[in-house]
């Protein structure tokens, strides 16, 4: 058992904890939580860790018998854990590799396209909302917050490890790309004239979804083969990011179902 | 200038930013921001409380002369200001006065009700979200999050101007007199086998929905006239309440559009 926070393999669970760099060098995450822990396809989970109490409290036993795992005293757990009341399990886990080609080549994609979303909840709920919605693919920039940031990881409940998703430098580049490969790109923008629910989406569709306090930077929006708008009443000027997200993807849904 | 924390005005801000008790004793809130104070209907504003700074700013001096307003010194507004950095300027608004009996008697209601709803983002988002879809009213029971938090303030963008809202002790009278004056009600429930666009929806309407993690109590759920369900793929069990209020609200407007 583990019983120091010196402990060289607790100071690489905090270091993963709160630098992107350092999950990034490693190419691993840390997900906490029975949920999550024993949700992840097994051939993605390195390592478990487990409170003594966790351990003792004696439900999961039998399936960590399955896994690579080490115990840590109470007290350490807490240092490593990112929630203040924490389950007394998480794993560290390795990162996927999917690809543009992959997620451009599916058949009659549905995509969704996010540039420099700030807000860890609302991308976390984006990504949960939708495999909801049958989304086939997340594509970001590098400026969006980070997928595997732990506040992330604990909005989107499992949805990382079925959405297919890619970071990028350069969204125009994959802007291109998906428009070679014969996919419209709508841009959720206020000066849209179109609303979201007049195209027909049962083509092969991709949505761009701008920053929560700027929207879509201009270079990006020109790109798009048309503009859609969320009809507003009263005096509201925008939508939350992940409310908007939710409404486009949705209304694929509804059209392919 | 008041220069000091103890101050019986800033003592008294500090207790309206903290306690919600505070707040109902006297019926008033806390918003902050510029945008937030001048939005306000002038008559709702008891008072407004500048840094030395925001007023030496100048912007807002002549807007200021219609407002009871007092100066802070920064270090004593920043004590009282929810936020990390402050703008410098916030007011102390009445709270308005709707009742369940406005909130029914409208010609063809679009209502929400809420349960328990603990996430002040959530309840934000919703009543912003409401606005935008055209709500007619929003009606809540008291173990909701109070809907004067900072955080709720925050993230509903100035719809808490405009969004009828009832707090009510007991939803299922609130339902029961929904239904004598011939609203339908749903209840967003996982066990519904209609899929939530099938309704008509142009008829009155509310929906009913649930606490973030135990969805509607029983006891309320029976009561409605039916339930509706989201479709989700995938391996999604639920989706975060704010999602599922945002695509039931607007497949009203839809209707309604």
């Amino acid at each position: 058992m583990i019983t120091s926070t010196s402990n060289r393999q607790i100071k690489h669970l905090m270091q993963l904890q709160k630098k992107a760099k350092a999950r990034y060098e490693q190419r691993v995450f840390v997900v906490e939580g029975s949920k999550m822990c024993f949700e992840a396809p097994r051939e993605w989970v390195k390592k478990i860790y487990v409170s003594q109490s966790f351990l003792e409290g004696g439900r999961w036993a039998q399936k960590l018998q399955d896994y690579n795992f080490e115990i840590l005293s109470d007290a350490v757990f807490q240092s490593v854990s990112d929630t203040s009341t924490p389950q007394g399990i998480l794993a560290v886990v390795a990162m996927p590799d999917y690809t543009l080609g992959q997620l451009t080549s599916q058949k009659n994609p549905h995509l969704l396209l996010l540039e420099s979303i700030q807000d860890p909840g609302n991308l976390g709920t984006m990504v949960r909302t939708g495999e909801g919605a049958g989304v086939s693919g997340i594509i970001m920039n590098h400026t969006t917050v980070d997928m595997f940031h732990p506040k992330v990881i604990r909005s989107n409940m499992g949805s990382i490890y079925r959405v297919p998703f890619v970071i990028v430098k350069d969204l125009t580049a994959a802007v291109v790309l998906l428009k070679e490969k014969g996919v419209t790109v709508y841009a959720a923008h206020l000066k849209g004239s179109m609303s979201y629910d007049m195209p027909d989406y049962r083509k092969p569709t991709a949505f761009l979804v701008g920053n929560e306090g700027n929207g879509l930077t201009n270079a990006l929006a020109d790109m798009a083969d048309a503009y859609i708008r969320i009809p507003m009443e009263g005096r509201v000027e925008s939508l939350n990011a992940a409310v908007a997200a939710t409404l486009l993807l949705y209304e694929v849904n509804r059209q392919r179902r």
